[in-house]
């Protein structure tokens, strides 16, 4: 099996620290128990050949033998291929957990991440745009809280698409943004509290703070 | 193999006419020369069995034999393994191909959906937050740019990742969007010339309108 290095930037400033994606391939890997090497890229100057692994000038991206994968999501997904701790075999949960993993992104984290940019820049006021956002992520919340009120891991056991999802929702409690939405909030706590999620998270936040 | 069957709802009033999730599916049904058949969903009640299916309320849904699927990007993802047409067999090619189908969902409609919530609202004026959003997808579309300038298709060949990432830039068009961006506006207008988006287009505004 070839190497898997992942690549993030070499530091960013204190705010972003614990919520860079990552984070969340980090906790697949670990989730997995694949071996795997972090590289670093200015954060400051993101050049021609950044760009040629990840077009939007991001992080992370992650090196499989010639295979270069950037897009979180996709990375998940690979990871999940090549592990059955982190994509069920069965077809049916296997199909299940493949399209929560992209709820997580594309029905949740679009609602969440804007409401995010929102709330990081303190325009939470009564202005209809902020409205706009907070109906759009509560729309969202509300259809979870039911789903996640009824099992403990979105498709029968842990997999790829719960880490997307608890890393999704993680952003939105940083902003008080799940109150009113227990079960979401329990299950975000829930997965957080693996062994896995936190040796990723104090991996990362060593990472940037060797940086300093 | 099982019949295909792709659900939407039954009507929905003319505004999101043309731009329904379905016609996602529609498109690459037809790309692959896959039959289907379409079923319509009550657009006003949306009920227990729906919430089963589709459990955000929304559409839409493709089942495969005892697979239900929700999502658009895990449904063309589920398609492209039952064809070349969708997605390359060539594994890196492939690979770049699903790196993309995420990148149009979570890095560029993930920018742009949000900001034509605000478009669509007419709350485009002179606010900070209208600013956070616009900038928000021109960073995205600075990044797609010069990808755009140098490929027909984003992954060697056309692929389930054009699909997404043209319907994403259509909505962005919708609300003239693309202006500065003629390599984004040019590729969309490549994709959307194909005779299977023509036709998929023309099928999901004749279901609609069939209910009216």
């Amino acid at each position: 099996m070839a190497e898997l290095v992942l690549t993030t930037f070499d530091w960013v400033p204190k705010m972003p620290r614990g919520y860079v994606r990552d984070l969340r391939v980090r906790w697949a890997l670990e989730e997995a128990g694949l071996p795997y090497r972090v590289e670093g890229v200015p954060f400051a100057a993101r050049d021609a050949e950044h760009v040629a692994h990840q077009p939007f000038g991001q992080v992370p991206w992650l090196t499989d033998g010639d295979i270069s994968m950037f897009e979180s999501g996709a990375i998940l997904l690979h990871l999940g291929q090549l592990s059955d701790a982190l994509l069920p075999a069965e077809p049916r949960r296997r199909s299940e957990a493949v399209q929560w993993l992209f709820a997580a992104l594309n029905s949740v984290e679009m609602a969440s991440l804007p409401w995010a940019l929102f709330a990081f820049s303190g325009d939470t006021g009564d202005t209809p745009g902020w409205k706009r956002l907070d109906d759009f992520l509560k729309a969202r919340l509300g259809h979870m809280e039911p789903v996640l009120a009824g099992r403990e891991w979105l498709a029968g056991s842990f997999s790829v698409a719960d880490i997307l999802m608890a890393d999704v929702l993680r952003l939105v409690d940083r902003f008080d943004g799940l109150t009113g939405y227990p079960s979401c909030r329990n299950y975000m706590a829930r997965a957080t509290a693996r062994p896995c999620f936190v040796k990723a998270h104090a991996d990362q936040m060593a990472h940037f703070a060797a940086a300093d």
